[in-house]
C-alpha cells in the first residue's frame, strides 16, 4: 500500500519529521510518500494560514496524489480535507479527525492537548464541525511551540504529563488526544506517565487509512461529494485546473 | 463610508450585479468599491473550489481592503470570513452569516433556499458552524444554476415561492432565507407572494456592515481573532504576505 | 428614524439613562423617543417581576409605537420581545438579543457579564432560548447592582476588567458581552483595559434597528408571528386591547 | 390535599371544564380550588395574549395561592409558570410541563399533537426550553379550534387519531402527548384508537402533585428560584405587590 | 397499591436498607415488596456488573413482578429499566430516571452527587441517555463508598455539603441530586444546610410510581416499548423465558 | 492477528454466517475465531433481549478473549461493548459502532438502514450514545427479517436500493449504513445501484480492528474504563466471576 502524507505546511524539514513518524508506524509494506507545500505558511498557525493552506494542499494532491492508494493531511488543521475528499477517488485522513475517531473507539469521553493556546480556537470548531463535541470532554493547552518541542522534549513532556492529569482528574476524561503533527513522537514519551491511552494523529491516521483502503469504499456519484461536471477554473496551477474537469 | 464588495469568484460580470445590488441596498452616502478574486473558480461550487477561494478571498482583501470602513465578501460560501475577520482591523461580513442573524432578528425560525442542490450540503455544515442550527427550521433546493435564474427569472421565483410554500406549511418556519449572490434582486419579485418576511445575504450584509462600522469595535490583541507575531510566508502573493508581519 | 426606547422598568431615571445613552449611539438624524412601564418592578430582577414586566411591555408599546419606525425594548431581560414583534408592524430589538448577535458577528465565542449574579440564572435562559448556546464560552457575574455601579464605577469597572480576563483565559471568549441597560457607559470605560471586543446592548440594539429599518421586511401574514383575527381581551388598557383586533 | 386549578384564561366556562376534569383525574381527598384570570384574554391564543397571561396567572396566585398545597397552571402555555415556582413556596405545576415529563416516563420518544397549529410555535420554544426537544419526535396539529372540539368531539378525535397514527408510523414515537387544557377528555375517547399512550395535561399536572406535595421539598434560599429581599412594584394589584416583601 | 422494589445488587442488607426508605417515603395504604438479583455484583460498580444486572434485573421481575401496580429498580445505575418498560404492563420506574425528572420539575438545572467518582462515569452516559443534559449544570463525587457512608455519615454529610456549595455557587445550580440507593436517608441529613432542595433516588420513585399508578397509561402496542410475537430464548429462567411469549 | 467474533445471539448457524463474512473481510494473515453465546435469544429483537445479552456477551467473553489480539461483538447491538473495553485489555469493536464511525470517515453525513422497524428504535439510542446524532441525516426501515433475507435477498436488495435513494434523495446523506450482521453480503449485492459508498459492520469492524490492534493502546488505569480492585460477584460462570478479581 503506498500512502501520500501531503504537509500543508511549506517546511520541508517538517514533512520529513512526520513522514519518519508516518513510516514508523506504518505496517509493513506500506509506502510513505512525502510532499510539502509549495505555497503559504512555515508552519500554520493563524487564522489566515489555515485559508491559504485550504488552497496549497490541494495544490499538493493534485501534483502528487497520483498512484498513491490513499491521502493523509500532514497537519493538526486537516486542511482540505473535505474539498480532497471530494477530488480524489481515494481515502483522505486528516490528523486530528483520525486521531478523535480513534480516542472514541478507545471509549468514554477524550480530552485534547495542543502545544499552542491559539491553536485551540480553530480546534473547537473543528470538534464541532465533525459531530464530536459531546465526547470532548475538555481541551488543553501547553502553550509552547514546535522549536520548545525540539529543544526540550522533555520539558514539554512534563507539561502534557500535567495537562492529561488535570483532564483526567478534572475533567474525567478516558482518553488524550495530543493535537500536532509534531506530537508524533510524543506518546512513547508521556504514556507511561499517563494512565488512559494517549492518542496522536499520525499514527491514528496511518492505521485508518489502511482500515478504509481494505474497506475500498466506491467513490460517490451523489451526494455533497461527488464530482461535478467540468468546471473551468483561472489562475490556478494546471495540475489542480485539471481536477475539476469532471472525469 | 466605504465598503469593500470582494467576489471570491472569479467572473466580473458577477461582481458587477453583486456590486449593483450592494449599491440598491446601501444607504446614501455609501460607497461600493467591488473587487474580484484573481483565481478559482469562474462560479464557486464543489468543495474544492471552495478550498480555493479560502486563500483567493484573502488574497483579494490585501490588495483591495485599504482604505475600507467594511468588507463583504460577495459569495454565498462566505469564503475566508474568518481569516478575514483575523487578518483586518475592519467589520467583514458574509453573505449568509449576515442573512441568517438578520433572519434571527426577525424571529422565529428560518428556511433557506438555495438554487443548486449541491450547494446545500456546506450550506448546513456553514450554519452548524455558525451555531444557528436550531434556528433553522428546513432547507430546499430549487434545483437550478444562475444561468436558468438570468434565462428565466419567473420560472425560478415560481420555484422559489413553492419551497417557500412548502417551508412554511411544512416545517413551520417564520423567515424565508434566500441562499447565494445571485438572489439579490429576488425578494422584490417574490415577496408579495410569500406571506412571511424574505432575506437575502446581499441587503443583509449591506445593512450589517453600516451597523457594525457604527459600533466600531476594536481589533482583538487576544483571543482566537488576535494576529500574532510577525510570520513568514512563502509562495503568496507580497500584499497578502505583508499581513502577516505582526504589526 | 425615529426609534422607541421602552424601559420596562417603572423607574423613569433608568429611562432617561438609557435614552441618554442611545441617543450617544445613534447616527445623526435618529431620533430616540423614550417611554416608561406603567406598573411592575422600579428595576426588574426577580422571575415574577420578569413576568409582570412581559404585560407592561405590552401595555408601553401599545401607547407609544405609533409613528415610530422601530421598538427597542430597554432592559436586559428583553421583556415581551416575541409578542411585540408578533404585534407591531416595525423592528422590534431587544438589548441583550442584539448584544449576543453583534458578538457573534464580531467573531468566535463570547463571554457574558452581569452586575448581579441573580440575572445569570435567566440570562442562560434566554441565550438557549435565542438558540446561541454553542457560541457562548461562559458567563460571570461581579456582584453588585446597579446603585453600586452609580455609587462607584471605577470599582465596578475593575470588577468587569478582572471577570472578562478570567473570560479570556480560562473560557477562551474573543468578544465581551455586558449585559444589562445600565452598562451602557461601561464598554468605554473598560475596553482599553479589555483586549477582545467589548459589546453591550445598547448601542449594539440601535446600531441593529438601523439596519432592520434599512431592510424594511414585511409584517408576516402566516407563520408564529402573523396576526391573528380579531380577540377579545378583558381588564387590560383599552390602547393594549384594542392591538388585537385582528387587522 | 388541596390544589388551586389557576386558569390564566379569562373565560370561567374554560376554568369549569377544567376543573371537572382535574377532579375525574384527583385522588380520593384531593380538593380541587378553581380561578380565573382577571384579566387577558378570553382564550390565549397569540404572543401577545401569553405576554399578558404571564402577569394575569401570578395576579391570580398572589390572591388564590394562600393554604393550598400545590397550584395547577391551567393552559398549556404554563404561563408564569417558573416565575411562580419563585413566588410561592408550594410546588407549582403546568399542564404542558407535567405532560412531557409523564411522556418521558413512560419511556422513549413523544409525539406532541395541538388543536391549532399557531399554539405549535410556542410549543416547540417551550419543549426547547424545559431541555426535552431530544426526547421529542414529532409534532402536529389538528386545525381546529375548542369550539370545534366543543360541537364535534368525535370528528376532532378522528383527526388527533390520524396525527398519531402519522406521528407513531412516521416518526416513530413512542407516546402521544395531546397538548391544552381542552384535550382533557379526549384521551378516554381516542385511547381504544391509539396503540401507545396518550397522555395529557391536567391528569398529569394533578397526578405529579400529587407526588411533589409528597416529597415536600422545600423552598430555596439559594440559586435562582430563591425570593429576593423586599422590592418595590407599583401599579400592580396590592396581593401581588406584597409577595414581593421579601419574606 | 403495591410496589416492588427490585435491587439488581445481591446483597439482602441492601434491598433492607432500601425497602425500608421506600417504605418511610411511601403513602400509607402502599405496600412495598422487596427483592434481591439472583446473580451479579454485590454491589454494582463496574460496567461489567451493570451489564449483567441488565439480565439479572429483568430476571428479578420475571420471578417478582406478578401482582405488583409499580415496579422500583432499586439502583442507581437503573439496570434493566427500558427493557423492563416492555416487557411489563406496570409502570417500571428507576432511581436516578426519577430523581432527575423531580428535579426538573422543582425548576432550572440540577447538580449531582455521587458518592464514588466512578460511578459518575456512567451517570453521565445516563443522563444524556435520558435526554436531559441541558438540564445538569454540574456533576461532583465526594469519593467515598457505602461501607464510608454505613461507618461515618456526619463525614460523608460534610463532604456532601460541600459539594453541594461548590454545585450551587460555581455551577449555579437550582436542585441538588443525590445519587444512589444508599443515600436514601441522607436527605434528612444534610437537607437545612443546603439552601435548594435535595432530590435523592428512592422517595422520587416511590412517588413518581404513585403518580404513574393513578394514570393508568395502557401498554403500547406498537413503537419500540409494545411486546413482539412468542420468541424462543434459551439458558435463561424459565420464568423470564415465559415473559417472551409474546401475550 | 487473531480476532474473537463473539455473537452474542445464541443460534450457531448465524455465527457461522458472519464469521464466513469477517474471514471475507480480513486481510491475510488474520485468523477469524468465532463464538456463539451460550444463553439468551436466538436472533435478539426486543429491549429484553437486549439486557440478556449484555450479561450473555460479557459470559462469552471471559471464555474465549484469552489469546485473542482483538475482540469484535457479532450483532447490530454492540451488546456488553462498554462492558467489555473495561474487562478485557484488547481492542473490542461493535458492529454499530464501527459502521458508524467509517461512515463519518468517508465524508458527511450518514443515513442508517435496518432490515426491521424495531431495531430502529434502539439504534436510535446508540447513535445518540455514541455521540454521532448531528452525522446521522435519516433512518429507514426495509420491514424484513432475517429470514426474508435469506429467502429472497434480490427481494431485500431492492427495498435497500429503494431506501437508500431516498435517504440520498430527501435526507441528503453522503454514505449509506446498513445495520446488522446479517447485512455483511449485501453491499457487494447493492453498491452498483447506489450511488455513494455503503458500509456494514462486519467490514467495518475487521477493518478498525486491525488499525486499533496496530496502534496497540494500553489498557487505561483510571477514568471510566480502568479495571476496579477484586470485586465479589455470585450466581455467575465462573470464567465471568475471575475476570473480576481486580487484576
Amino acid at each position: 500500500m503506498r500512502i501520500l502524507l501531503a504537509n500543508p505546511n511549506t517546511t520541508e524539514a517538517v514533512t520529513e519529521t512526520i513522514a519518519a513518524a508516518a513510516r514508523a508506524a506504518a505496517a509493513p509494506g506500506t509506502e510513505i510518500v512525502a510532499a510539502t507545500a509549495r505555497f503559504g505558511a512555515r508552519v500554520i498557525g493563524t487564522r489566515g494560514e489555515m485559508a491559504i493552506a485550504e488552497h496549497a494542499a490541494l495544490d499538493m494532491l493534485a501534483r502528487h496524489a497520483e498512484g498513491c492508494d490513499a491521502v493523509i493531511i500532514g497537519a493538526s488543521i486537516d486542511s482540505g480535507l473535505r474539498a480532497a475528499r471530494e477530488m480524489l477517488a481515494v481515502p483522505v485522513l486528516g490528523l486530528t479527525e483520525a486521531a478523535l475517531h480513534v480516542a472514541c473507539l478507545a471509549g468514554g469521553r477524550f480530552g485534547t492537548i495542543t502545544l499552542s493556546r491559539r491553536s485551540a480556537y480553530p480546534l473547537r470548531e473543528m470538534i464541532e464541525g465533525y459531530g464530536l463535541m459531546s465526547r470532548c470532554g475538555g481541551m488543553r493547552a501547553v502553550d509552547a511551540n514546535p522549536l520548545d518541542l525540539l529543544a526540550a522534549p522533555e520539558r514539554i513532556a512534563a507539561l502534557i504529563e500535567a495537562a492529561a492529569a488535570s483532564l483526567i482528574e478534572r475533567d474525567m476524561v478516558d482518553v488524550i488526544v495530543l493535537i500536532g503533527a509534531v506530537m508524533a513522537a510524543m506518546p512513547a514519551r508521556v504514556q507511561p506517565a499517563i494512565p488512559v491511552p494517549v492518542v496522536e494523529g499520525v499514527s491514528a491516521a496511518v492505521a485508518l487509512a489502511g482500515a478504509m483502503v481494505r474497506l475500498a469504499l466506491p467513490r460517490p456519484r451523489a451526494g455533497g461529494y461527488a464530482a461535478l461536471p467540468a468546471r473551468e477554473l483561472v489562475g490556478v496551477d494546471p495540475a489542480l485546473a485539471s481536477r475539476f474537469t469532471g472525469s
